[in-house]
This record gives structure tokens, sequence and C-alpha cells, in this order.
């Protein structure tokens, strides 16, 4: 089985209430290739975020007492702190500058996912969506309604991780298909239980599109396709390690 | 740009001394898609470190105190503990039987990598190979002068990570290719600096070819075909973060 993955061109710069689906069916129409049964549609969470009003302009926000004595110790903006305070659970890590935290959603993150680049405004700051997985199963009834086309929808971000430098592309959000593949139990050909047990597939996807989504080319879109999985109700929330099992906190 | 994600299947079972690329170069051969210039060919580990010698027989280790102390605390085989000690630099965690460890090349995995599932022989364990750069580079020459295709060459491992669930495929040597794509610097449209700024460029290749590649079906190398990328004498070294910069060991 051979993968292809396809990259999506021509959604226009999305704006609060814009209609996602719509643009992505009108840039997928005019494509080369359609969506098919089967496809799985990669979507980078900015322009989720932005269609759902998750945006924040900075002049709106006061900076609590908290955002203030943090940016006197790192130079940094109080307001985007403020805005990242506000997505955080738990701060993980503050040292040197770095912001490390647990998002409401359970993700390790810097700076809660929150970002001031590609908002498409100045001063103004996107916010992950409130509940990615939801925003997922969402884009996928719609594009079940309006293409009649039963595809899975990851909507990814771009992490940074412990020990390894550069960021890769993860899944936040899914609909669609399993997060996790298990090989629990199952046994090589000597008889050994495997190693690894769980590979992190919807992951592996979200890095795969990554290749041909690129950050400055406006390409928020790809679909991979060719890739055998059942469908299941499982949601990015099998990625979060519960912090009584993480040794890394 | 469309990138196809290929499986290799044919390849036979490796042993030590075996003439790994003629086995690629077969099995390429009777594939349908030959080998081309711009490829990325992507190997799975175990049939590198096979094919260099890198398995040990645990009835020729002698474990040491420090692995039969450890082997007591945790129910482990101290002979397997010895070798993965072996294969260490330091040890990160050692909690609740999972031992996490830098090893000799600066990654930060479970175990040094050293895995006892398809190791091809009863009560045997596959070491990383000792230069998986050295190993990726000898690949990508042997290719240039036996098949006349200049391509790039990832050997791949699958590890775990901080704070996800589930494991996903990263690059542990590289040939022919950058590590990193770089966006320093660059600006959105409104003149903000990108917040992601170095994309593991290999390490979301070796996800990729993943998708393809599974755990059972012995199909221990891909090719992804169609990538743009600049030639360059990176190794996966670029992505060991110092410790002194690292805020989770």
């Amino acid at each position: 089985m051979t993968l292809s993955i396809i990259p999506v061109h021509g959604i226009p710069e999305v704006r609060p209430r814009d209609d996602l689906v719509g643009f992505l069916l009108q840039a997928l129409g005019t494509a080369r290739d359609k969506i098919v049964d089967g496809d799985v549609l990669v979507i980078a969470q900015k322009v989720v975020s932005k269609s759902e009003g998750r945006i924040v302009r900075l002049a709106d926000v006061v900076p609590s007492q908290q955002a203030l004595a943090m940016a006197e110790d790192s130079g940094k903006d109080p307001r985007q702190l403020e805005v990242v305070l506000g997505e955080t659970k738990q701060i993980i890590r503050w040292e040197r500058g770095v912001l490390i935290v647990e998002t409401r959603h359970g993700f390790v993150c810097a700076n809660a996912g929150v970002d001031r680049s590609n908002a498409g405004a100045p001063d103004t700051v996107v916010l992950l969506p409130v509940d990615p997985d939801a925003s997922a199963a969402r884009i996928r009834d719609e594009i079940a309604n309006r293409a009649k086309a039963t595809v899975a929808v990851v909507i990814t971000d771009t992490f940074g991780r412990a020990w390894r430098e550069g960021h890769t592309n993860v899944a936040i959000g899914i609909a669609g298909l399993p997060a996790l593949k298990r090989y629990i139990g199952q046994r090589d050909p000597e008889g050994y239980e495997l190693r690894v047990t769980e590979i992190a597939v919807a992951d592996e996807i979200a890095a795969a599109a990554e290749l041909v989504m690129g950050k400055l080319d406006r390409c928020p879109v790809a679909i991979v396709r060719g890739l055998t999985f059942e469908d299941s109700d499982e949601t990015a929330q099998e990625y979060v390690r519960p912090a009584a099992r993480d040794m890394f906190r």
C-alpha cells in the first residue's frame, strides 16, 4: 500500500465565523485530487481556531499580578502571558523565559499553544481550539453531509519535545480514526512480545502532513490517502499521559 | 508537490555481515517503483544493526553488580540490563521498572534502544548501530556506487516520548538531507517572527514511513518520494539537545 500526502492549496485567510468546511471543499474542488472515502484530512490548528473565533486582541487583555511578575522576569509581553495563563492547567517549567505548561486539554507544550505569528492581524494572538476533538468531529460530519465523503480528520499543531531539538507536528484533535495502533500481546516469530506496543498513528499522520504543509506558504491542509484504518471513537485525549504516570514533569 | 510513501517488501531476514544494500537493491528491483534520484530511503534500525553484527547472545553476558541489583528491584533479566548499561552514557530515570537513559549517541530513550523482539534468534538482543549517521552515509554511498542513484538515507527507531502516550518513529541516523528545516528570522505577513523556528524534518520523514512499515509485516524499508530538500552534511546529532539546555532530565 503506497500512501499519498497531498497538499491542499487555495484556502484563503480564515476569519471568525468563516465557513471553514466551505473553504476546504472549494479548495478541494479545484484541486487535482478531490476528497474520497477513506482519506485523512489533516488541518493545521490555526485555521480551525480562527474560524472558531479563538483569537484575542492584546489591547483587550488586562494582565494579572502573576503575568506582570513573569513579564518582568522575562521581558515578555504581560498581556500575552496573561492569555497563556488563562489556557493553562499547570505550569510545568518556567526557566530562561521558556514557559512549558499543561493546557486545559492536558497537552504539554510551550505557551499553551498561544501564538502571535500568522494571526492575521497585528497585536493579536491565536489560541488552541477549546475542544479540538469536537472541532475534528464537526468538520468530519460536515464533510459527510456536504460532500458525501467519509473521511477521518486530524487537527494538528507543531510542538517541541523533551530531549530532542526541533519541533514536529502532532495531533491535538482527531475524528474517525484510532489515536493508537496497538500491538499489545502480539509476538515476533521467536515468540517474544514486541517492545513497542502502541504506535501514535495520528501523530505520525500529523508529522507526515507537515512535510507538505510548510509554515509560510499558506497551505494549512493536506490529505493522507491510502492508509488502512478502522473507524474509531477515540480522541486525541488518548495521547494525554496522566500526570501520575508521567516521569517528566 | 505530492509525496509518495512507498513500502519496500521482500527484504529477507538479515544476519551479521549480510549485504544489506544488496538486499535493498534486489527488493527495489522487483518492486513496482525502483529508486530514483531525490528519493529518501527510510530504513528501520533493526536491519542495519543486524547487518552490522550489533546483536548479543544473552548467554554470553556476565551481569555486573549494578545490573544484578537493578534486576532484583524490577524482575528484569540482569543480562539484558547489563547490555543496556553498556550502551548507556547516563541513566535519566529508573522507576517502576522503566529505564530511560541517554545512549552513547546522546539520544534519550527506553533501554538504550536494546530490544529482544524481532532479534531473529532466541535469547538474543539487538543494539542500536554504533554510529547510525555513519551507517546511513555508508548505505547512501553504496547506493550511489551500485545503483547510480543519489538518494538520502534516514535510519529510524521507534521511541516513546515525555508527556504523550504512544511511540513514534524518529531519525537516529541521516545522510544527504538536513535534520532541521529552519525558519529562524522569517516573518509572517504581519511582520511577526514565526513561533516555530526549527522543524525536525527527518523525524517527520521517519514518522511518515512508519505508517507503511508496521511492526509485524517485515517491511523495514520505505521510500519517501517527491520531497524537495537540499543536500546536507548534517547528522542526527543535530537533534541531540545538550544536557545543559534540557529542562527535562
